[in-house]
């Protein structure tokens, strides 16, 4: 019943690394939806193995890029997604075969520094061993946040202030490669995100306010979520779900603002759903309403 | 045997308003040793019980400007030191008296927003009132951090480079009137202050790096702090204790690097006796050695 030979090199099996997280679920059901047919290559240790099973897939370990060649080369596929959460992990997590043992002096320099720096270095590794690297977005479009308000009521001109004030934020410190978040809350910058990632800020945030050192009231303050500026997007696209929403409202926000066009919402209905429940908003918004 | 009416006006006695931590014990000392006279009011739940009583002072409270307008003016004083952590209380911590209550819809204008837009409100408010707001380091210009190693080895050059791309990073932050410090290993940025301030920046590190989610082996990375580019540097100067080492050491990182003349170091001899314990370099740098 399928097309088989018929299919353009295009429609050669699109391979996806799937890190942990929601993300890499949804964005193999969206590329599928779109008729591409896909492989899977969850990563152990951080890819959910519940959906896993319903399409064909090889699990790998960190450090297996010799394994993955191999497998990926087998299944005929040329494009690769990345997509998932995958923590810099410690040294001793990584297993490594023979040919990452080869590619490490470049893997090493591309860990070290910053993350646009080490995913820099994964692609050019990838293009070096014949794969393409492509974004997310690239493969499933409708993946990503649309401008405009997805949840709950519209931001008011104080959400807009700290919205403003926070995308003016990251677009400053992007050529410093830190963190794609930042909470702002009637001016005062409550939390940048750096290494410890979206989830433990927005924690953290929820704590302080426990302690009474946030001045505005519960209900005040806007998460921002975007690309670094300059951020090659076929890599690590920022990404919310329902546990982003989780976070936002027990950190007492009134909302979470991400850059359209630029943000991959996994389970768009349940983060609806969680949004509506929790009375936050969730807008899609242009990167230049900085000014 | 004091020299009493023969005081020049400048030589009135120095209020210094003490909040939290080490700092307004080593300001009021300093000032001292310089021969001026101190009258110090401590603010009940922030300051220090223990040194205060060796000095003429008043107790007051958070709201009650009008107590120490009163107090300050029947000492003779007219210019005032704000100095030590005072995080913003929540609302019902306060207890306002009633030239509070009637300068409140200015501390209100003043308290929302970042903390530039506070500290030049409560300047404002005070010169308003007949005092001068002074720094602490012109009345003690000696508890500032100068140039050079204080403590361990000299950075290195990866060292370097982190402490440069910090302070890049910092600089580019200011306009947005956020912290005053980050965390940078080998390029990578580690934590970015804001409202959680260095100790508990300082704590985040330590566990990202408990959880293997610091790539870089402890002993790598310095925390940086510095002032916000056109901050008033009457207010709010960084300041570094003996806490701030111990924080540095759990934390696993090499060191710290602050900007010379413009971080206050609250006991300095203890500040440098933890830094050898730990083997953490504490080094002043010139706020210009982005590049």
């Amino acid at each position: 019943m399928t097309g088989g030979s018929a299919a353009p090199p295009s429609e050669a099996p699109l391979a996806i690394v799937c890190g942990g997280g929601s993300v890499p679920q949804a964005v193999a059901e969206a590329a599928v939806r779109k008729g591409r047919r896909v492989v899977l290559f969850p990563v152990r240790g951080w890819a959910r193995g519940d959906f896993v099973a319903t399409y064909p897939h090889h699990w790998i370990a960190l450090g297996q890029a010799g394994r993955f060649f191999r497998l990926a080369r087998a299944e005929g596929c040329r494009d690769v997604v990345l997509i998932g959460a995958m923590v810099r992990p410690a040294a001793w997590q990584l297993r490594l075969d023979w040919p990452t043992v080869r590619l490490l002096p470049r893997v090493l320099r591309a860990y070290r520094g910053g993350d646009d720096h080490l995913l820099r270095g994964v692609a050019g590794i990838l293009e070096d061993h014949g794969f393409r690297l492509v974004g997310a977005h690239d493969v499933a479009p409708d993946i990503l946040v649309r401008e405009g308000v997805l949840a709950g009521r519209a931001p008011n001109e104080r959400d807009r202030k700290d919205i403003a004030q926070a995308l003016g934020l990251l677009a400053a410190m992007g050529p410093f490669d830190v963190g794609q978040a930042a909470i702002v809350a009637e001016g005062l910058v409550l939390a940048v995100e750096a290494a410890e990632g979206t989830d433990l800020m927005l924690a953290r945030v929820a704590e302080l306010r426990r302690q009474g050192r946030v001045p505005t009231p519960s209900g005040s303050g806007v998460l921002v979520k975007g690309p670094k500026p300059g951020q090659d997007r076929r890599l690590d696209l920022p990404s919310i779900g329902p546990q982003t929403i989780d976070g936002v409202a027990s950190a007492g926000l009134a909302g979470l603002a991400v850059v359209a066009g630029a943000t991959i919402a996994a389970d768009p209905e349940r983060l609806v759903q969680a949004a509506d429940r929790a009375g936050v908003f969730v807008v899609g918004v242009r990167e230049d309403e900085t000014r």
